[in-house]
């Protein structure tokens, strides 16, 4: 019995194992499945002609995570921990919305919910070889993460001050009807999308929204300098490596004599 | 008498003590809601329904502010200093436009000047730990001044050629009415806005179009490059270490001997 | 006999020779010539007016392919693996739809096929000087593609979240008719593209939106950063040098001594 | 009479006496001028009512450059070879356009002509400071021509083949009209500049064209990662420094010692 628990934990929560490798290959096609199946749900089109296809997949799916689910909660030592962990609620959202179809009917706002399934993806891929170029990703935006807050915070003073600005200038009747708006047109054209709802008219708001736009040209350049610096020249999380004879600091993390005075960094190592 | 008005300075100037931090976090927020309150109060159908409720906290917001810019006076050793200020003028004109509002009927268009309290989040902040960050970011650019001024005034040029050619090109009966409107289309698309307002129609016009967008495409590369540049090798602001046998500059800053002679950079260091 | 097909081979396939070299040359103009010819034919005033111009020219350049195709066939020590390789298919398709439309009169689908001509472009220029730095190019994009695979993925699954949240704010009735509707959304606003066809319209909307496009705005420094770190810092091919002392690995591709212990690296050598 | 020609060819064709720093001043002011002139007549409701100062103005800086003109062929020594310079021959086509609207009366259209006054500021600009940076920009550019060369043939190949994709799954029912037409579209989608004037309507074509947008995101950080590596690490233009000793090449412009062996690297210098 404690035996088939261990396989059974084995193919679940891990990875090395073959049976673990197809468990999470297998697991990772059914989420791809749901969400697709939530995608299509909502084209008004396929929703209409094909309700019972996507009734009859929707509880497909539906029994196969709440069998997941009750076997990680039998298996696992510690259920509680699970069920409220992120994946253990995660997990429960995803098969929720359906049953609760089933008890209420006006409850169509719900089955949206069911996108959260996505998020399941993130288990499966945390145990893949993918995972360490995403961490050093990650690790330079986190390393960048106050100079992208100033960074951020600057950009809202700059478009409220041009919402506010181009509010006066061109005014309610070219479709500048509030300020809020203004800073809706400022954030569209200063990061270059411009969908066009709302465009200046007047040749002084042309004029206004041509340095804008210039402004926003030279901007991007910001954050990108600041990942792209961060990802040359990654800040070392340690770098209090200090040269007991010198005092002289900002060594290479791996070297072992002082670059200024070659006596030996840590000599009780 | 003189340590209330010591204590009082403390709390309202500085940031050391708890005082002056709860002070700063309280102000930060009055500032954060009276800008809201300006932003609301310009769109239409919140401006109809809650005239009642943004008058109070307008007003509310108004005695706060003045409170303050009165103690600020009556604390500071030198009251005229102080009002002549860049941060007195921005603190007076907070509260001016309420004040004036009251006397004058028509002066409705004053009141965007409120936006202006915006600016006295700096000051706030200027004593976070964030400005460290700031002040790394507006070092890249200032040091890249030359470059980037370089850059925009090659722009500049290459707007006004570009728009003359497509007003030729397009016409008037294409939308493209002016000179001045082709260098605005030409702005809008080398910048990969693309509002849409304007859009070449005849064959050649989008042709030409074309070649703009894909230089759009490479020159945004260009204040990117300037800016990660000047990022990763910082222009060191005192790059003075000069040997003092042969007079090379130049030296790396943790440099101990000349490069370029092997004589020693500081002998009496 | 053998003497003349040698030459026919040299100035066929190979590009030393003069003869060979004006061979690529007149090629590659057929080949542009033949493709502005598809573009042009699909334009439809130009279809209607100059029909048979194009038909003559068409007629022109399919002989002129056909001869080389069987010249390379003849020539071709051997002709089956030529005919099956990626060149030999595409040498096909350049002439098979012309022939294709004189027997089926209904084939007029298939005349687009004959873009594929394009791809004969890259067996030239794989002979040119500018191969090495599109090799450069490549390589750097190759050394990152597992950092570029999770950006895609990552972007993948933000665009599929932001799709959902806002076909929930905005609503059919603006728009937003289903989910994959507002993942495209998504798509062109993040990327900054932004037509325009959708665009949010509820306050609550084109909030959200103001945060996915200063999101986008940020999000678009990672994959620069990821090339352009590449390409200043390639990631070696052989960093292989280990030192025969200490084992140590991750030394500079010039170092001679090694950073650990000091020993030399290749003491053979 | 040698000396006042020596005196006016300081002031026109040097920066460094005041009189000659007054003139280039002076002549960059009248050049601003008379390009504004040009695109304000452009507007036809400035053209309308203001004809006559219009009118004054043009025959004002015709006259000014005109006596410029013809000063700088009485100055130089070699009249013809500045004649037929490329200052010279923007120079005489900046006053040409007047004279000649004087004499016929339908030559509107050659009135643009005048817009390559503009040209005439680079020559002032010449003489600056803000040169070396230009320059510094312009050698980043230029020494990254190849791999520039080699991106836009990409780009090129791969707009032509989306286009072509394009036209045939959205077809002229949908705004793509003819392959052209598709190209146009896929220059403005890949370099996110996105008018809106056309835009994919069928789902198939919405998915295409998604990808083609991620795809212009990626690719935006390949001309931006090669200007960056140019600016942070030139390309030497003389990288040719070998050691006589080892033939160990690779080392700074400014070495003097091999770095390999030690040995000096230029014994005869």
């Amino acid at each position: 019995m404690d035996k088939t628990k261990k396989k059974i934990y084995e193919i679940i929560f891990e990875a090395d194992t073959p049976g673990g490798k197809f468990f999470d290959v297998a697991l990772l096609f059914v989420i791809i499945l749901s969400v697709a199946l939530v995608l299509l749900e909502s084209v008004p089109s396929i929703r209409d002609n094909h309700q019972h296809l996507l009734r009859i997949l929707e509880w497909g799916i539906t029994i196969i995570f709440s069998i997941e689910y009750l076997l990680r909660i039998a298996i696992i030592k510690k259920p509680l921990s699970y069920i409220f962990s992120f994946y253990g609620i995660i997990d429960l959202l995803s098969v929720l919305p359906t049953y609760i179809g089933l008890v209420i009917a006006g409850s169509h706002s719900l089955v949206v919910i069911r996108i959260l399934r996505l998020l399941r993806v993130f288990r499966i891929l945390k145990l893949t070889r993918y995972t360490q170029a995403g961490r050093t990703l990650v690790k330079a935006i986190w390393h960048s993460r106050e100079k992208i807050s100033v960074f951020i915070f600057f950009i809202t003073m700059l478009v409220i001050i041009i919402g506010t600005i181009m509010y006066l200038v061109e005014g309610p009747e070219h479709g500048f009807t509030s300020i809020p708006g203004g800073i809706y047109w400022a954030i569209v054209t200063l990061t270059t999308v411009g969908y066009g709802d709302i465009s200046p008219e007047t040749p002084m708001g042309q004029f206004l929204a041509s340095i804008v736009m210039i402004m926003g040209y030279a901007i991007i350049a910001v954050p990108t300098g600041i990942v792209t610096a961060e990802m040359i020249n990654p800040t070392s999380e340690k770098n209090t490596q200090v040269c007991p004879q010198c005092l002289h600091s900002s060594h290479d993390d791996d070297a072992v004599f002082c670059k200024k005075c070659g006596s030996l960094l840590n000599p009780e190592a």
